[in-house]
């Protein structure tokens, strides 16, 4: 048993679970909201008491806990654990030394990674990924990320930025970014772009379903209630999430291109669409590429759900305590 | 010295040279033009002639010579050594077991390889990207090819197709190309599309020099006109440089954000443009980029001319005799 501490500080819930990092099991895990907008102290304070808490409650001895990943919506410096910036967390992140912060309060190594690329660490050993020498995935929600693994090693880039699909440009004159681009993925394959079609769709009166799961209060239409609508048959649903999965098959397409994985992994919240999503996706990729076998490429959804961060982010602690 | 023939497959020339794989040193070289029309029995004849020839005339015994790497205009199945099929090359070359045939005739261990991942080898170890762990090699001619780096590995996914950058898609609606997809970078920025692109411009009276050039003869305006012409202080030839370099930009940025390299390397005979191209390329990545720190990645042309794909070949030949 090899006992890591994953936390995943996500916009709305903090999570937190200990992991064994020998077999992928979670002996214990616990969640509170992030109430990011109280402010990075707060924030801290309670990614501090979570740990604590489990530790506390697991009921094994402090020390066999060796250490603490944690993962966050944003590109970490993951060599001196210091966040630049995390675009989608209230709170003014910039340039916080989170893991020496973390590391005095709970006297235990902390690494930082982004977040969906602990997704990709845990779904490579221990989820959809297993054994796989070469793959590529990517979450979808509120933001698009992404992560790889090429030739067995989990390969990060230039401060651990490899991976970054949300801004694959997918329209070469599209909508600017907040990013500082323009025509980037994220603005039309996310949750929030997903939410706006469905929004505009129901504006322009061309569907009922999807305001009557809303009661017809348009702020509360969200991916989800997309995916509902077309799972219930929702024609103009079906064709939101079609030209939704189009605009990933041709970023996926491309990707293919650079590295040629064996499988490509989709996770994040928009992924629970299921084949509503993947089927376009894999049905644009085979229209569109021909100079990869895409016939041997693996188009999957992840396997472990939320708790593929949190194994995840406990991996990266282990492998950075283990110097890999 | 470690002694190795590398083969270049060309539409125009047949290029083989023996070079030592420790240092890089090519001994001795010859060309012949390929005349693929004539077929590929004629075709793979001369290639085992300059072969024989180059074993003959370079003043070494026979058995010093471990083998022989060849870079073909495809994508080969680097483990059976099958040539599927040649897109850039009249004469039939459906499933065509290169290797094997070329093996009986010379009596040597031979490799195919892909021509632009050829080159990415002999870059990396050494040319323009020594030294370096992670890095991109984009080869712009006739086609636009690729190869990868990752992690210090030479890597070459399913059946070696990692690095078709000339079918990266930067117009998600833009024109059929000849591989089956629509929007590929390859019609926007080659050669042949550079030279359509001026073509284009003569005939509609915007420029006069690229016309001078080829003595008002539309059919002999090549990349390497616009190219002069640019040097020359030709704007429309500028802003054709320009527009491409732009588009090159856009999927250069989006490799960026796949594997966030520390080097890109541009070559092929488009790349001779040097700055006209490298300048707006660079611009581009710098405008659309902001979630890689672009300010690290370094962008180079190549070092080794056309001797790349020779040595790169010829190291390619090294690397699978000693079953790496």
């Amino acid at each position: 048993m090899s006992l890591y501490i994953g936390v995943d500080l996500g916009g709305t819930n903090l999570r937190a679970a200990i992991a064994d990092t020998d077999t992928g099991q979670i002996l214990h895990q616990r969640k509170c909201p992030t109430l990011a907008t109280e402010g990075q102290v707060a924030v801290i304070g309670r990614i501090v008491e979570l740990i604590e808490e489990l530790t506390r409650e697991c009921g094994m001895p402090a020390c066999e806990i060796k250490g603490v990943g944690i993962g966050v919506p944003g590109t970490p410096d993951i060599d001196t654990g210091v966040i630049q910036f995390l675009p989608n967390l209230p709170g003014k992140w910039l340039n916080v030394p989170l893991q020496s912060i973390i590391e005095e309060k709970v006297k235990l190594p902390v690494a930082l990674i982004n977040d969906v690329r602990a997704i990709t660490l845990g779904e490579w050993i221990f989820g959809a990924g297993r054994g796989c020498d070469t793959l590529v995935c990517l979450a979808i929600g509120t933001g698009i990320g992404g992560g790889v693994v090429v030739n067995g090693q989990f390969h990060l880039g230039i401060g651990g930025t490899a991976g970054e699909f949300g801004h694959h440009v997918v329209e070469v004159n599209g909508l600017p970014c907040g990013c500082g681009g323009r025509g980037c993925l994220e603005l039309y394959a996310s949750g929030p772009a997903i939410a706006a079609m469905g929004v505009k769709e129901v504006m322009h009166g061309h569907t009922t379903r999807i305001g009557e799961l809303v009661d017809h209060d348009l702020n509360r239409i969200e991916a989800e209630v997309i995916v509902q609508a077309a799972l219930e048959g929702d024609a103009i649903a079906k064709d939101i999430l079609h030209r939704v999965g189009t605009y990933l098959g041709i970023a996926v397409g491309n990707i293919l291109g650079v590295i040629s994985p064996q499988k490509v992994i989709f996770g994040g919240g928009v992924s629970r669409a299921g084949d509503f999503l993947l089927k376009p996706i894999v049905q644009t990729v085979h229209e569109r590429v021909h100079v990869i076998p895409v016939e041997k490429v693996e188009f999957v959804l992840a396997e472990l759900g939320m708790q593929g961060g949190l194994i995840g982010a406990a991996l990266w602690a282990k492998r950075r305590r283990e110097g890999q």
